[in-house]
């Protein structure tokens, strides 16, 4: 690892950090009015994705004022590094005001050819998952472990994930039950925490659509790194969104693209 | 409370910590062979199942040999108090074996008429929600506080769970959705944990099916205490496992049971 990527991460860690104590006291607040709007008429999630990423934008402007960024909520400001910092805040709003641990904040660090490096990061649970430069680890309640991708061979032994059933569109839905009626188990829900289960050698697909680039550029660095592979449902690179397919090992992901491409 | 309560919930929160010990060594174990079984041929969550619901029974050999138990592992053996713990070591081992922290520890002291106290512990997060004997309080990375159900008048403003989307038979598949259908937001995945959002006032609904006692009972505990309502899908009591319908408030339930009994 060079100086300048060790410099890198200890940015990404000061910006997940500044998150985190953004978000909190907003995750799981008792001091809603009924229709779960605050006082200046903002619901809670939406005061902390903007908190979140202005405490981000404010590690930047004193540490790496060369780079780009690319956030969700305050869109894009140039660079002149070659480097883009793409950002979202709180990726799984409705997980968030549901009051489930599976939401995160999304940090990844892209050059021109899409994410060098990336962080998935979930405060409430206090886990921290790291992708690029060599590094691929996870911090959390169990301390630092590295994060390697699963060996699983066939669909049959698979796990999938998808976080909401209806997935995109009828053909989108129609694409992913291909795949997932082949697999062990499918399981919804987890938003993009599932991404970091795959990173994680826990399960071993994630298939979703209608992604942003900034939904999907942290977990598919996360992802590569751990040893896993991610594309879109045409085989080519996912970094711009759309649709997704994340899969443990190369021979798990062309059998589920196979399938993709059916449609 | 009197001081036979206070020694139950001390109890109740050393089977919970007994658990958790036995249990976390096992939960993302790296230790799996290519088919997820250790090498006694025995998969992860059945050792962890096996070892935490053992462990909860020594307590109870120890501090309340006079009680009843009904384990999930190891079936039932009587007591001569009138008490009788149920207990689910891991409820949610299809969330264990994919590695989210939605699974729990499900710990109930019932008499006659049902749950009279109940401990819903996730370890991995190390969040714990009790309630029963006047508490109803949650303990995790936000400090202790308090459980209440939230208020929400109308199922258009309401947030709903089940763990999987064909939620039963076909039946009851559509008798959920004929609630859902209704609701602001569906959500999946959450195993016992969806319950526990519903005590602290996160969500507003959750409906299952085709459950146990020891699935349902520390649930019930939890969100009566925290000022919710938990029947059958006639109304019911629902300590008995079945067909469960969790609500926030009377209001809520109401509406609810009216569209599940339209079947």
């Amino acid at each position: 690892m060079t100086s300048e990527q060790n410099d890198l991460i200890v940015v990404a860690d000061a910006m997940a950090d500044a998150a985190r104590a953004a978000i909190l006291p907003h995750f799981r607040s008792s001091t809603l009015t009924a229709d779960n709007k605050l006082s200046d008429g903002f619901d809670p999630v939406t005061v902390a994705d903007r908190a979140a990423e202005q405490a981000m934008r404010a590690v930047l402007a004193e540490h790496r004022p060369q780079d780009g960024i690319f956030g969700e909520e305050f869109g894009k400001s140039e660079g002149c590094s070659g480097l883009t910092w793409v950002l979202d805040p709180i990726d799984g709003t409705r997980a968030f005001i549901s009051g489930t641990p599976t939401w995160g904040v999304l940090i990844a660090l892209s050059d021109e050819n899409g994410p060098i490096y990336g962080v998935i990061d979930q405060p409430y649970i206090g886990e921290r998952f790291r992708g690029g430069f060599g590094v691929a680890e996870a911090d959390g309640p169990q301390g630092m472990k590295p994060l390697k991708t699963r060996g699983t061979a066939t669909l049959a032994e698979a796990v999938i994930f998808t976080t909401f059933p209806e997935v995109g569109t009828e053909a989108e839905r129609a694409g992913f039950e291909r795949v997932a009626s082949q697999t062990k188990l499918t399981r919804y829900g987890m938003d993009c925490y599932a991404y970091a289960l795959l990173a994680a050698g826990q399960i071993d697909l994630v298939i979703e659509a209608g992604l942003n680039a900034y939904d999907i550029q942290a977990p598919i660095a996360v992802i590569e790194a751990a040893g896993g592979v991610v594309t879109n449902w045409q085989g080519d690179p996912a970094h711009g969104g759309g649709q997704v397919l994340a899969a443990a090992n190369k021979g798990l992901h062309a059998q589920a693209l196979a399938l993709l491409q059916e449609g």
